[in-house]
């Protein structure tokens, strides 16, 4: 009989593997056995600031460590962390912490099997074929950045050819460019062939020219045949996670690719998805682009993380949590708060109940995870368990498509479901109408409307709003300007006035 | 007991050892059985272009499977072919062909397990470093360049911090940097830290500053944790084949990973090393870098490969490999004439021969390596194994050091010995003793001499001197510019006036 190791391979302390081939097996034969395991999302309160986590991976590992505990098959689905920001220094990796842990955190911060690295190959190769495409008279301009793994705030802009033609190019981050974000929405090699074809390289004459016109297809998808491999790793108590997928929540979708999350429901019975940075950034893209646009499962139930400090510290910002929370119930989803307490922080339980309490939430589950890891959160969860129907073989249905939704009345939607910012008080930089237009215009002449794509909100991680501290009835959210990822099918819109960072430097 | 099994993991299709520590244990357990394989260097003619080889894979690969089937253990060392190149189109992969191939060429043409995508985060996370230390004030220039293992022609001269600060820059590909010649040199992970620690990260009021005076060591070694590793792979006949490093030999050093090579000699009684171009790019590299001043094994014998048509086609360029076999043979080394022949060829095998005759040659050891592999070899070896000396635990010795000549007197005696050309005819071109001051200086307020460093000719991979269709007393090299390498204890010199190119265009 096959089964999942038929398709999995040892991959140095890791294992690897192909949920392409596992996943079509499934298809094609109803007859075998599998799971219809229930999905819970991982989210957390706006952090403060971007390098500063609540604890969602460290809360993560803890909660399957727990699930395993009381005897259920649960597992984890987490991004791949940046390399390069851990390497760097700019950020701790992503690995958990403490009894909270992934065996073998050097690895996944560290690089991880080289996806995150087989994709900026791809994508700048894509590049260099674009470049040999403006060389053949076949492009003027290329629209598609360089990436780097590696930050250097000197690359933020820079000149290539220089002294010669002096073309001007930007440089992103690996993870947040559209071929990660191709890999993590698509289900097959095909797929992946197909909307790379369809992403657009750059104009000539001012019109639109895709890399299915120039480009040979089997380089790209040659590259990425180990990357499309999501690496199955475990908890320091033997739980599995899998590990599949980086693009950040700020400024991409922050969630770890769909076959990832498919195949793990196939293999277990409760899987949490991590989705990255707040609840209205990674939790938002997870509803709103992966499940009401690429057809991922809505979950069963929630966990906003938050610390002590971050729900209640700063008086102007307590507003954010709650809000959180209660947008969630508001969307039919049983959502728990979870408070990841820190060293010294164990007196504070019963007034974080209180709280609670008073803000009308379902008990919170309260711990030290660096400290205690599941054992913390084992016997709070019964309420939790109750809510996810694990093993009724039923999935939650989605929200409709926005689909043909035209784009301003998405972002409108969003920032007043998300950011809780009503229609009038969502601003227009300079500029933007002209963006806009220019993306519609470069969207009709590659013969599809703007209005199919998804909207991805492109913002600081630590804002939901122009400024989060002012009083909710003078809260804004300026538009500053759009950027076709045809691609991938999605459109990113910056907004609010707070700094995103491309290329940070390192420190 | 303890063998290499205990060092060896399964890496998706391929295995990685950690060759580091299985030698360490060798090392401190001097009961532990070994082998005491004997060298067999693989070179070639020199290419008529660089995109044409002569099949010195296609070789190595048939000799090893030739050599298993008389019941020899032989193994080969191969490098890393570049998958920035492969996927670019620039040059064909480098894992053999027809029945002389490696089992997943596309695993070994394009990518690997990530060792090159690591050297390549790991070199340019300095230069980030490099930048951060300008920004504090510790450095006005940055001498290291970025890397991409992916061409780009229009990468060729760079400005980053474009519209502000307006610095120029280098991009190199991943094969060439100083970083990947660490990677190749070392025996340890201690010596990569040491090597790197003591590369010059650039210079602040004039003087050199070291990364050692600035840079987080461990993160950089942390990049490199398993790119250290050689990976094992096979031929389609089951032969092991290892692979490690993938510096190119006309602009670096272009041979394996040193460790990778004893290694193979610890496990293997044969151990064929392929050295990249023709001899006198790898080979001599081999010899008078890895040898010499490096402390590798002198080869027991060599195989100078060729086509019939590179060989004898062009009258002003029959001269080259006569050249080459006489060159070695008079070294010591026994060296047999491989002529690898093409479909439609086999006819010319008794000219062939008469023409080795006329030279003095060795016998010629001819066949169709991509039609009939292993095969077609095996019976004419007896010469070949019989100079080898298998089993009698013996090593050639290298020829003494060139630690402290004086550069150009070095830059002579490789014009003369590997190149034909003799002192009076090595040229300099207008600038060059200026840099060969400037390195000098360089190397002074760094604490070291020049003198010390070893050797590396960048050049044409085409050519061995400015004009090798000349006669012979006409030939010259021109001497054009001298760049210190002092982590890797190299010195690269460029030389002759065909231009070598450091970051191609796709094609």
């Amino acid at each position: 009989m096959t089964g999942i190791e038929d398709y999995t391979r040892q991959y140095g302390l890791v294992r690897k593997i192909d949920a392409y081939g596992y996943l079509d097996y499934l298809k094609t034969h109803p007859e075998a056995p599998r799971k219809h395991g229930k999905i819970v999302l991982v989210t957390a309160d706006t952090p403060l600031k971007a390098s500063r986590g609540e604890g969602k991976t460290t809360t993560t590992i803890a909660l399957i460590d727990a699930l395993r505990a009381r005897g259920i098959d649960a597992t984890a689905v987490l991004r791949q962390p940046s390399m390069g920001i851990t390497a760097a220094g700019s950020k701790g990796g992503a690995s958990g912490g403490g009894k909270a842990s992934l065996t073998h955190p050097e690895l996944i911060d560290w690089g991880l099997c080289g996806e995150m690295a087989a994709i900026e190959a791809a994508q700048n190769l894509l590049v260099s074929f674009a470049e040999k495409a403006v060389d053949e008279g076949k492009l003027d301009t290329v629209l598609v950045p360089r990436v780097s793994e590696v930050p250097s705030r000197s690359l933020r802009k820079i000149t290539v050819d220089a002294g010669k033609n002096n073309v001007a190019e930007r440089v992103v981050l690996t993870p947040t460019c559209e071929l990660m974000q191709i890999v993590v929405l698509s289900r097959s090699m095909d797929e992946i062939a197909e909307r790379v074809a369809a992403m657009i390289a750059g104009t000539k004459d001012g019109k639109p020219v895709k890399f299915g016109e120039f480009t040979d297809l089997w380089r790209i998808t040659g590259i990425l045949g180990d990357a499309v491999k999501p690496a199955l790793t475990e908890t320091v108590n033997g739980s599995p996670v899998y590990v599949h997928g980086g693009p950040f929540a700020n400024v991409s979708i922050g969630i770890p690719t769909l076959v990832s999350v498919e195949l793990a429901c196939a293999l277990h019975d409760v899987v949490i998805v991590e989705a990255g940075y707040g609840a209205d950034a990674g939790a938002q893209k997870w509803l709103d682009i992966a499940c009401r646009e690429y057809g991922a499962q809505w979950p069963s139930a929630a966990v906003v993380v938050t610390r002590a400090t971050t729900w209640r510290d700063d008086p102007a910002l307590q507003w954010r949590y709650p809000f959180h929370v209660q947008r969630l119930e508001g969307l039919n989803i049983p959502t728990f708060p979870l408070i990841n307490l820190w060293s010294g922080e164990d007196d504070q339980i019963d007034s974080l109940r209180a709280t609670a309490k008073d803000l009308k939430f379902r008990d919170p589950i309260i711990g030290n995870l660096f400290r205690d890891g599941g054992e913390a959160l084992a016997p709070q969860l019964d309420a939790f368990v109750d809510v996810l129907g694990i093993g009724d073989g039923k999935a939650p249905a989605s929200p409709a498509s926005h689909k043909g939704m035209p784009l301003i009345d998405d972002i409108r939607w969003v920032a007043g479901n998300a950011y809780g910012v009503p229609a009038e008080r969502v601003v227009k930089r300079d500029g933007f109408d002209e963006s806009l237009a220019e993306a519609e215009q470069l969207c009709a002449d590659a013969g599809f409307s703007l209005n199919d794509l998804a909207l991805v909100a492109v913002k600081s991680p630590a804002t939901m709003t122009d400024n989060d501290s002012a009083p909710a009835d003078e809260r804004t959210v300026t538009l500053k300007k759009v950027e076709v990822h045809a691609g991938a099918g999605l459109v990113q819109v910056n907004l609010t006035t707070s700094l995103t960072t491309p290329m940070p430097k390192i420190v």
